[in-house]
Parts: C-alpha cells; structure tokens; sequence
C-alpha cells in the first residue's frame, strides 16, 4: 500500500463539521470560524532529523526551514499567515543552546512575515531531534486557490527553478507569498498548489484533485536549476538534470493552471512584479490519460517518482 | 538549564501581532480572527513512543490520547473545539492497519466531541512513532479561563482523582470538556489550568502565571486515585500515594480557583450538574512564600518534583 492509497483510504473517514469549508487534501484546511470578510487556514507539518536535516545542519537554519515549509502552504492558497505554534521533540540532554538557536531562525523568519508563534510546546524523543509547526492563515472570503480547480486546456505554469534543492535551497528558500496573494487577485488563474515532493508527484495530485485525467509538458520549457544540473554531472548520485528537476522534491515552488487566453498577459504582469522569480509556462492540462513529456518530436509518459514515503 | 528556565528565557522573543489576545504560557493560545462573538483557541501537542505509549499499546488508543490531550487543553479554557491536524512521524515499515487503527481511534474521539480533522501530513522518522496533534477552539469573546487570573485567598479546586494515570487513565481519560465550558459561566471562578505533569509542577506554573507567592494544600483533601493507592502498596516503583497523587502526571484534570465567599455554591452546584466527577477543594492561594502541605498539625513544603522534562 503506497501513502496515496493510504490517504484515499483514510480521508473520507475523517470527520467533518460546519466550520469546515475544504478539509484535508489541499496544501490547508479551509475553515469558516466566525469572520464575516474572512475565512482561515490551517496545516501542520514537521522536519524530521535525519530526513528533514542532518546532525550538522546549524540549528537556526533548521527552525527556519520548519516555519518555512509551511509558509510555502499558505502561500499556495494566496493567504496571508497569521499565528503558528511549535512542538519541539527532542532527545534528553540535548542542549539548551540548540533550541534557542532554532528558535532565532524560526523567529526571525515568523516575524519577517509578521507571524505570532503563540506557543511551544517540548516533549522528550527517544533519540530524534524533530520540530512541528501549526500555522493559521487568512484569506478573503471564499477566495482560496486550490488544487482541485484545474480543467483540460488551462496552461501550466512553476515558479523559479526545480531540483537540486538539497544544495542549499531545501533551507533557505523563500516561501513564496508575495506571489501566492498575487495570483489571488489575478484574473484567469485556475488551480494552484506549491511544490514539495517534486513536480513528477506533485502534478498528479493536482490533476487527481481537479479531476483531469493528463497534462502534456515540453521537456525544454521546464526549469532546471544549476544545482540540478550540477549534480547531473558529478558524483555518485547523478542524476540527468531534467529527471532531478522533475523528481528531486523540496522545491517550495508554486505550481499553478491559467485558463486558456490568460497565458501571455499573467506571464507579462508577474516578470513586471516579480522580476527575480523566473515563471515558466512547462505545458497544459489535457483530457488525454497520464503526464505525457514532449521532447522534439519524442513524447513519452512522465515517470511517477517524484518523493513517496514509506517508499 | 531546566525546562521551566528555558521557557521563561524563549517566551519574551516569540514574535507577535495584533492577532494574539494571549500568545504563549496558557494551556491554549487566544487569537482574534475576525469574528465579532468568538476569540480561537489555538493548541498544539505530540505524543512519542516510548514516552507517552509504548510499543504495544493498541494504536487507537494512541490516536484517542494524542486528540484527547489537546481537548483537555481546550477543556481548561472553557472553550469548545473545533478542527484539528494531524502530523504523522513513522519508522520506515510501518504497517498501514496501524496506522488505519491510530486514526480509528483519533476519529471516534473527535466525533464524539463534533471535531473535524482537516489534515493529516506523514512524514517519515529515522525509528520512533509519534503523533502531534494541533487543535482549534472557540471561546466566547473576551471569556477565555486563564491561568492568570488567580488571586491569594482564592480556595483551590480539583476535579477527579490523582495519581497513577499510568495504570490505563494516560490513554483513555474523559478531557473535561462539559465541565470546562461550565466553569466559564460559573460565577466566582478565579484562574483554570489542566493538570498534565502533576500538581506539584503544575501549581507552581498557576502561582507564577497570576502573580500569587503561594498555597496552602491540606493533605487530607488532595483526592488521591485507587491505582496511586495500589501501586503505592505494590512493585518495585512504590511511591508513597499522597506524592504520586502530587507527581505522577497525565492527570488530565482540571485545576481551578474560586473566589472568597463562593466556594460552598460552586460545590453544590458541579455535584448536582457532574454527580460522576469528584471535586475537591484543597486548599487555598496565600501571599506566603511557596506551597505548603498542611498535614493535622505538620506543615511541610511540598517537593517540586512533578515531572519536568530534560530532569
């Protein structure tokens, strides 16, 4: 049993009630708690030693990395976060220096984004050093972007580059909210979701969630990064760079759909906002069956490896 | 540097925004959302393997303990909950019928109280199971029950009975949801708290929060559990049962304060309301210096040794 059919099992068996508008599936909750303008957002996520991080990873850039991912979350529905809470697992004697310096990067970057971390709790692991945060967000009525509005013919577009994030990226990124409320006031947009287990399974989950059955990419039009290319030529684990852009996961990039007829003006106002955040157009949405790759005059199907746990 | 330290030097940097009613330091946040009737309780909590369960306890009675723990926290608010996520951590292997069990018995508890679970991440750890739970409240504007809100000469109320959790009462408590919401319309009612580590630890936590120098406990009155009162007789871990009522930990009960003058109503009137639920004044909050225990005629301070992590 794969974690997806895990999840197909277990999500219709979560209960439900009034004050939810989209529960689980989609990169938050959507919730209905009461605000006449507004509706919240809701994720939890957590980076784990040994596969979030390594031992060595400076502690700082580790609590950054755990608030970041899941500003990238709220970032994907076009929100704006608003308060998160943290749960510290960590082994006995582990240092007091440590988590104070965890608790810099994870500040630093909550209240560069005007984040409230509203509460910490510590519990004792039997050996892992792991980290969980819990962010609300805030999005106008009714106006979250997600994963399940995709249709055939809408275009498909990512933000920056994809792969090789384990170089650096995977810490340092910038969760992209800037450019997540841009697209909710953008006319034309369709579905939207960001990018953490790599592109080759992540689409699917967006096409699953939309109910389209394919997408066709043009291999050349997908973005690769230098690591990814890096890598690609060096070392052990090489990997050819559009493989690693399209499998290596962790890139925190957006993935969204534009209706047909938008392409070109959304591809125009986001160089004129966002000049430094490269938006490529990668291919379409298609009631064809699968991902299909279009390389020249080659077309092959995608491969589904992208980052699957309990792989 | 123990844990209390460690909080009292991590809490004053926690970022902040006009979102936060109460951030930090109180069994559950309070947030300001948007919704003219309503403040949100915002809660975050783990169990781990070894720690909190063990590697045979049935995995419904996992998930029911990891949901449950936070509901108490919810419960020592007055407030309701809502919608809760879920955060997996699974050793590579893990089999999906416990996992499918974990969430059976973390459903059948939420439901029980009409709380939807809008999340459910996994993420993979290098050897140990663990569960965090992150939970959403309600609490009518401006009403939440801290634990600040103690004064001295206020008695010193306890719901149940202590001690000896371990015997079965950690995984399958009643968090006291009913019984919160009912103090928050009770007249008279002073600061709230959960009891999680134990009354020793706890009660300092209530004293600091408020400001108050100190308690005085009668021994008699503390209402010690049957599994503290066996274990004490028995086994090689035997504690005297009035020190494991005080330090066992995972009571899950209530702790409260009632103000002068209004303790007798309050009695009567959660046994006609809760006739299954013992409650015990004992004791009250003075402006003398740290907690005494009042034993006939002895007078003794009590050991501060609830369970502290990192110790």
């Amino acid at each position: 049993m794969t974690e997806t059919e895990l999840i197909a099992h277990l999500k219709p068996l979560l209960p439900t009630n009034d004050f939810v508008v989209n529960g689980a599936g989609d990169d938050c909750a959507v919730l209905e708690l009461g605000s006449p303008d507004t509706q919240t957002l809701f994720k939890t996520d957590a980076v784990v030693e040994g596969i979030h991080f390594t031992a060595d990873t400076e502690p700082e850039r580790v609590g950054r990395k755990a608030l970041a991912r899941c500003l990238s979350d709220i970032a994907a529905m076009g929100g704006t976060p608003t308060a998160g809470v943290v749960t510290l697992g960590l082994p006995r004697g582990f240092e007091p220096e440590r988590i104070k310096a965890m608790y810099r990067g994870l500040n630093r970057l909550a209240a560069q984004h005007q984040v409230a971390v509203v509460g910490g709790e510590t519990t004792t692991t039997p050996g892992t050093w792991l980290i969980n945060v819990a962010l609300l967000g805030t999005v106008p009525r009714g106006r979250a972007l997600l994963r399940s509005a995709a249709k055939p013919g809408d275009a498909l577009f990512v933000s920056g580059d994809l792969g090789g994030s384990i170089a650096g990226k995977h810490l340092d990124f910038e969760p992209r909210l800037s450019e997540g409320r841009w697209l909710l006031e953008c006319a034309g947009i369709g579905a939207v979701m960001d990018l953490s287990d790599g592109l080759a399974s992540d689409l699917p989950k967006l096409l699953a969630a939309s109910g389209v059955s394919g997408a066709e990419l043009h291999k050349s039009a997908v973005p690769i990064s230098r690591e990814a290319r890096e890598r690609g030529r060096t070392g052990d684990l090489a990997k050819p760079p559009f493989v690693a852009a399209v499998t290596d996961g962790e890139d925190f990039e957006l993935l969204f759909t534009v209706r047909p007829g938008h392409s070109v003006r959304v591809l125009d106002e986001w160089k004129a906002r966002f000049p430094s955040v490269r938006l490529s157009c990668i291919g379409k949405l298609t009631d064809g069956a699968g991902i299909l790759v279009r390389d020249g005059g080659r077309v092959q199907p995608l491969p589904p490896h992208g980052y699957e746990h309990f792989a």
